[in-house]
């Protein structure tokens, strides 16, 4: 079943490096990404993104349209939140990263924003997928929760096919029948990509576990498993943020993961 | 965690008769649905539809836009086919029903189209649940392969929130390790949504086993088991149609399941 | 993959019929068992059973060795629920059927007890099954709840290796993401087994479900589905029962279940 | 739901050590094993060891009875390969783990072998694991494929509340829809387990991929991750091995695989 993927046009091409601003993503640099689950104004992402700066984090996250399983949830600040975060990133200097949930928003976000992500309900978003493939920004590509590796390779190569090659993976976790974690982060996504694609891969700790506690252990795992980056859910106040409380962590616990980083890292280079 | 869907603002309100056309859909009427996968051509179109309408069926479906998990797949005849499924529905005075997959096409598609179809896959999109909230077009609302009973309904609860109460859910299989079946159907869904929710549930067999020879035996326990309605791939020539061949059914499979369906459906009238 | 299992060597050759006492279970013989979750003592199952066979009933379960989760819950009457078993069995003529759960009780429950009940967590005991392949009582064999349908006509081919042909299956419900029932009732499993095998397959709704509100539903479809019998946990008491008390039904939910069996039933005879 | 093993009794006692032969295993002290998926033969399993042994490796397995899907598949050497397995271990002075699959052999292999292991499929059979309190081998029990972390938890459990506190889990992968790898390693049991028992846990990186070129990047997440422990597939030649030779390594890659392996276990000692 799996040979039909052996051979994906675009994924086996020569593939080179992803160059956004002055930074680079590849298999030969890792990229670490952090900030809030979604932005609740521009005194507190400033404050959240300086500190990441001062860290040596170069990417900052943040939502401004969010997916909410409930009609009743916090859906973002929208259009206003796009404007905090450019203003954030051009003061700073640092590359932003936000969830893109319509192909209606195509236009207006990648004018925003430095990397456009997918989320995990829009993995299989084809109409959303198609339009992406026009611009010029670099897509973060999360797997669907419940897709396979395979589903989520074919939604790269649409990706690719509609002519945006700068395609960025991210494993966040699978639905499976257990319940003591949110998702189940599958960490055997890392080399199984390795053998199947050219592509980046990068791993949300966050979303996968649910549990604060959880996220340096599989951020680690994630960087000795072969991993080209991590993006985690960081606020200097994660119990008062409005969302993912209680799987967003402090600048503390994020400099401790970050401090093996480089040698973890190491371990793959030759 | 199901104490919060106990009282769904909309779900649990006076819930009235679904009408379109001179149809009603709703808990005290079974709602039948056949048709192809994707349309292929006019010709084609129009003699399955006549051929339903004769064995008394009025209501029928048939794909133009596809999502298709690989970008080298059929992707659907579009525009075209709306045109086509609009000429047929007129002609004959049958309910047509087809998927729509993105925002971007809910204007065209309102028009042409009596009852929209929400994709497993876009079960979660809530940018097209929020636009869909503001036709007046009837919408199918199938649940998504990975999404718990409780997402399901919060996403119905989204598109009634937006402003549509026209909503008709319909299981269609959900993923798990077994690998026999394309999906298992999850025909406790039909209970289960009858104690949450006053909104009409049918069953769609064809893409929960992927299996044509299963296709009776799954329909009759949807209706055994209470359903308000099931939605069948059917096509005069299965083996020759583009897509979902290996679970369509022919004319003679439909009769046959067909026959008992008024003493089944009649179990759970008083 | 299935290819495998497409010629099993058992599982294909001429089957007859399972005769215990002198009743048929077969594909042509619906077989209705019903009975509490666990003995609790003499007078209750007298009670229950005698209700069972006014009913028409002419098989009935019971625990006395139980498999429980916690080690801190009860764990059955053990040989002295056998003992109970067996009387009433002596006493009214029913065919009494009783779950096994090691190889070291074969010998004794192959004299106490007519039917063996090899449980779902027991699905792939190897070496309980090779022993029950010994005895000349018939086996249900529960379909392990994270057991495909291929591993589950393995392992009753395991049964019939070692010797022992009156082998039925018994589908349980699977685990998967949802969270509302306690497992998932594979309702596919029905038509999948008739194709690949010919071994009678009887439904539990009880455990599949978990809710004893599901029962009637989840009875029906099976029954519309073409199974060969059901299994279903009934007590005159449900509310005080020692185990399972939310998926067991009492006699007049029983009743109302078996009120159209014969209809739904001879859908699938000629 | 977890409320209810957040205090399991003998979990959050006081803990000490394993201890066997002159081994200990713990919370501080990394556990490497490794070894073929089944005896052949005395000559084979010697030179493994052997080499094993001069690589620092103090633990060894080897399966003498094997849990097979198929019952026309290789059920293993049984007491023969007991004999062998004892007789090297008593002239290298090496550990020995192999698995048990039935309370029957309880007695027999408490003699020939060091430390026993519960298999997935065995990880709920509770009459074994009563059996198992009553011995004073070592138990490595490994998680059901299906199975939680709460009912892993509690199947450790019921060996302690039966007399054997020497427990040690191992993850061995889980059930998932996703079917590139045999079963997904869940990496977040290993921050779970720490979080909710004092029991030190192994990682089985062969079982969980099902394939050779991912064993690397897993067993480095492993130790990452925090594990107390790994065991690994080995043979000197896993092309010919009797079986699971798609997931055995060769000693060239173990090798690879322990070269920095305490520089990941220190990241978790103070």
């Amino acid at each position: 079943m799996y040979d039909e993927i052996e051979n994906l046009k675009h994924q086996i091409s020569e593939f080179g490096e992803i160059k956004i601003k002055n930074r680079i993503i590849s298999r030969n640099n890792f990229t670490f990404i952090a900030g809030p689950c979604t932005i609740e104004n521009y005194d507190d992402l400033m404050k959240i993104v300086l500190k990441l700066k001062e860290m040596g984090i170069k990417f900052f996250r943040g939502g401004a349209y969010k997916m909410r399983t409930s009609p009743y949830s916090f859906q973002g600040l929208g259009r206003k939140g796009l404007e905090i975060i450019k203003k954030v990133s051009d003061q700073t200097g640092m590359v932003s990263v936000s969830e893109i949930i319509s192909p209606e928003h195509v236009h207006e976000m990648s004018e925003y924003i430095d990397i456009l992500q997918v989320g995990t309900r829009n993995m299989h978003n084809y109409p959303l997928l198609e339009k992406l493939g026009k611009v010029s920004n670099p897509i973060i590509l999360k797997r669907g929760m419940s897709n396979t590796i395979k589903e989520w390779l074919l939604a790269a190569e649409h990706l690719m096919e509609a002519g945006n090659k700068k395609v960025i993976l991210c494993e966040r976790g699978i639905r499976t029948f257990e319940d003591y974690t949110r998702n189940t982060l599958d960490i055997s996504a890392i080399p199984a990509v390795k053998n199947l694609s050219n592509l980046p891969i990068i791993i949300d700790p966050s979303h996968s576990s649910g549990k604060r506690e959880m996220i340096k252990s599989l951020s680690w795992a994630a960087m000795a498993a072969g991993a080209d980056g991590i993006m985690i859910e960081t606020h200097f106040s994660p119990e008062t943020t409005i969302c993912d409380s209680k799987q967003t962590i402090d600048f503390q616990m994020l400099e401790e993961i970050m401090k093996p980083m480089d040698r973890l890292v190491n371990l793959w280079r030759k």
